[in-house]
């Protein structure tokens, strides 16, 4: 697979030179956002797929929910600061970025957790099928969740994974009349590939089933159109694309006409019709909030809230053109300094068929990317062999995309990666 | 029920005056701790058992969490700053005060989410047996849960709720040869009454029964002494006496003999055996850590873990004691000054069998609660009738219960709680 730039639909033409990503950078409609984060100097953070940076926001979002709602407010802050509506209202300002509806997305657990909810309640909306079609390349933890509620439910169900990096046709020719759903990441997480939502979520339908889309590297990096595209279930991550802070409250999305017909599986006093009621029957809270279970995590809620601030102002259609620019322009530039020498391109060479990421396998890629840290480009490496480069459109800039190849192929030159320290991994990569 | 402190075998005798209080302070082992808390200036603080204040240690920290580690250190810190180690690292911080292993205590979730995951896996450690053994009065979420698991396993699971308020021996007379699992909440969180843990483990035990401990309003409150009484599983609340902040993360217990044999309801990636191996099969981590689903919530983690640090040098029995001196002292004085104003005492007479909290069943319960906290004394109201306080022993002194019963003394002679604007609910009470 050969990069080919030239010939993706981007918005900006792939800059060749420093000069030429600093005329985009002019051009950035964008550009605006960089200081809404704090980056250290000289640090080119091409990780924000991974764990987005803090936005200046944030530090004093948490000490006044600290100091103030919760040391002078004490218990009276769940009503007076409208603790209780967190959830809600975090979700509601992350539903733009989705293509939701405000009432549509509830910020809360982990995305692990949530898309256990959403697989019960998907299930038991098909309740005659027992096809759980799926990805062999999907997210870890969505393939052990898929197994693991087949598991605990008992009643046959059984996942079918349709090979690592199928196409659309692919997926769609996996669909039969007994598949109950389809659960897919739109975004892979080590090649940045970006299915089709939209022509997906259609398919299913059309076989009769439902879908539950991990939007972990989608929300955020580009525009989304869930309602647009008719989707009916969705999770998404707090801490990647959208800046809430490490292991930050997840999100989920029901649409609209299925909110009252979700079955609860993890039936919590927070999701009960009546939680201060504390009567001794369950009784789903109406709407999303039934998907609520324990108490709400209000540190964390306050961080993903202050942090989605980064937002105002920014249009989907800028976010998905500054993605694709940055991601076309990262390769160009990748191919013209370093060639082979780079490893092998594994994102797609279309621009339209990728996330805000861009990956290449290398034999050495986890002493490389080692050395990429030290030198000042933060990446990360993802087993077995992926260097993995992130572009959040919020606070990337093209220049930074040159300043990373220069120092990518000062390393490779001076074969800094080769260093003994760099060949141990450590626990966490 | 009339109290009867002079008849319990509390450390300390009631005191009948401010004076008696205020030498009971001057000769109180854990007055240090109280410096250890901000708490508003002439706020009486009595519901540190439904959210903790802030401890001071605590803003520091989540500024440093936010600011250096999370904004300087990015990524990098989920290996530099251990990050991938804190629901382990505070885990192990809470374990002495349950009277746990440093290995078998984990902070991850919320309580509602642990409590899946643990009736889950002590089902499976039981597979013959059908029962669930509860109360009637337990927790709302912790009944929800029973019976949400009992229909999502679909094996015929079903639960048997004893009587609300049931002694040690109906509670031991409902186990049967099919009991599977026996399910308590130790201390009521209306009545305050507490159970006996170790007769009840040996109970389930001797009818080949597992006991799940809901510890919610016990970790913190009076110590816990959960090997020593031979337990198998327990939950608990990181928010209420732990101090950790509004929806801090929940902490889980399984004794060491059941780590290797839990069953993982929620199989996520941090609970893999090697989560950034991410591979295709999922493998149990060694140990607690498969109890983890999702990615941890860092700044709820790093909030908890530094207001855990409240706890140094507080011995367990000076703990105990003084729950049960503070609610002695409460109920003498109330007695004392209020008489059957008060309301119902629905709290054990004997300090021995209660929890660090004191409870009143009054008709008027909500509107004098409003009324109470508009005067500086902050406990709080449960559905349908119950005017609840809580004497968190860590921060509370005993000329807060003096002046606290002198100001609802006060309101009462006032009638301050029939005015109109006490009447209508709030939505969190």
């Amino acid at each position: 697979m050969t990069p080919a730039p030239h010939d993706t639909p981007s918005a900006a033409a792939p800059a060749a030179s420093r000069e030429a990503c600093a005329r985009l950078d002019e051009a950035d409609p964008l550009a605006f956002a960089r200081g809404r984060f704090r980056l250290p100097e000289g640090l080119i953070y091409l990780d924000g797929n991974s764990l987005g940076p803090l936005p200046t926001a944030v530090p004093a979002a948490l000490a006044a929910v600290a100091e103030q709602e919760w040391g002078q407010g004490l218990i009276g802050s769940w009503n007076a600061a409208d603790w209780i509506g967190l959830p809600e209202r975090v979700g509601a300002r992350i539903a733009p970025l989705v293509g939701a509806g405000p009432n549509e997305v509830l910020a809360a657990d982990s995305t692990s957790i949530n898309l256990f909810k959403l697989l019960v309640a998907a299930l038991e909306l098909r309740p005659e099928r027992r096809r759980i079609v799926s990805e062999a390349g999907n997210f870890p933890t969505d393939r052990y969740l898929v197994e693991g509620v087949c598991g605990l439910l008992g009643r046959g169900h059984r996942p079918h994974w349709v090979a690592d990096g199928a196409d659309e046709a692919a997926i769609e020719a996996a669909l039969d009349a007994d598949t109950a759903l389809l659960v897919l990441t739109q975004v892979d997480y080590r090649s940045g590939r970006k299915l089709d939502l939209a022509r997906l979520t259609a398919a299913a339908h059309a076989a009769g089933a439902l879908v539950i889309w991990d939007l972990a590297h989608s929300a955020g990096a580009f525009a989304v159109d869930l309602n647009g595209s008719g989707a009916d279930f969705a999770v998404g991550c707090g801490y990647k694309y959208l800046n809430g802070g490490p292991g930050a409250p997840a999100f989920l999305f029901v649409a609209e006409r299925w909110q009252e017909r979700v079955a609860v599986a993890l039936p919590g006093w927070m999701g009960h019709a009546r939680p201060f009621g504390l009567e001794a029957a369950y009784a789903p809270a109406p709407g999303l909030r039934r998907l609520l279970v324990g108490t709400p995590p209000v540190l964390g809620l306050a961080a993903l809230d202050a942090a989605l601030g980064a937002w105002e102002g920014v249009g989907p259609a800028d976010l998905t053109a500054k993605a694709q620019a940055l991601t076309d322009t990262f390769i160009h530039l990748v191919a013209e300094r370093l060639g082979e020498a780079a490893g092998r391109l594994v994102s797609p060479a279309d621009a339209s068929r990728r996330g805000a990421q861009v990956c290449y396998a290398h034999p050495e890629a986890y002493p490389l990317m080692q050395a990429l840290i030290e030198a000042g480009v933060v990446g990360d490496f993802r087993a077995p062999d992926i260097l993995r480069f992130g572009f959040a459109p919020l606070f990337t800039r093209y220049v930074d995309l040159a300043d990373a190849v220069d120092r990518w192929a000062a390393v490779l030159a001076a074969g800094s990666h080769r260093q003994e320290r760099f060949q141990v991994r450590a626990a966490v990569t």
